[in-house]
């Protein structure tokens, strides 16, 4: 699991709780230009939207969600392979 | 909770088996016109993600995302009000 591995821009979203990832993604905002894209996978994903809702409508009222993508990826496990959900949100100021 | 309960073309996703789910929607886009909405709140998030994507990837592989929305809800609780997040994803047949 690569949670918090910083790429550029990018925030991936674990298991800790939910205001520390709202602080990395404020801190992103401030320093990386006005965007940021959340990365989560499995249960996460729930967490990476409340990062989204709380940024949006507490912190940063001028961010947007500039899209959100899902996907599949395949994780060997012990007991073999399974398929688990991604999602990225992007999230960026408007015009 | 209003799990299930149907709006017109909306399956809503709560804690039962995902396949359950994935088996709604199909039911849904075959008689509803080809489109369905999936809406789900907190940590059932997860989970609607995980339907749209075992849906298209597994059964119905013309079936694309049309749309991601999030939002928030206060709910009245015990202790007093609480936000959750919600999504809606649907999912429709291109062109």
């Amino acid at each position: 699991m690569a949670e918090e591995a910083s790429d550029e821009n990018t925030v991936f979203i674990g298991n800790k709780p939910v205001m520390n990832y709202v602080l990395a993604v404020i801190t992103q905002v401030n320093e990386g230009g006005g965007e940021v894209v959340l990365k989560a996978r499995g249960r996460a994903i729930s967490r990476a939207v409340d990062v989204a809702e709380i940024v949006r409508n507490r912190f940063l009222q001028d961010l947007d969600i500039q899209s959100i993508e899902t996907g599949t990826v395949e994780l060997e496990g012990e007991r073999g392979t399974s398929n688990v959900s991604t999602m990225a949100i992007s999230l960026g100021k408007e015009g």
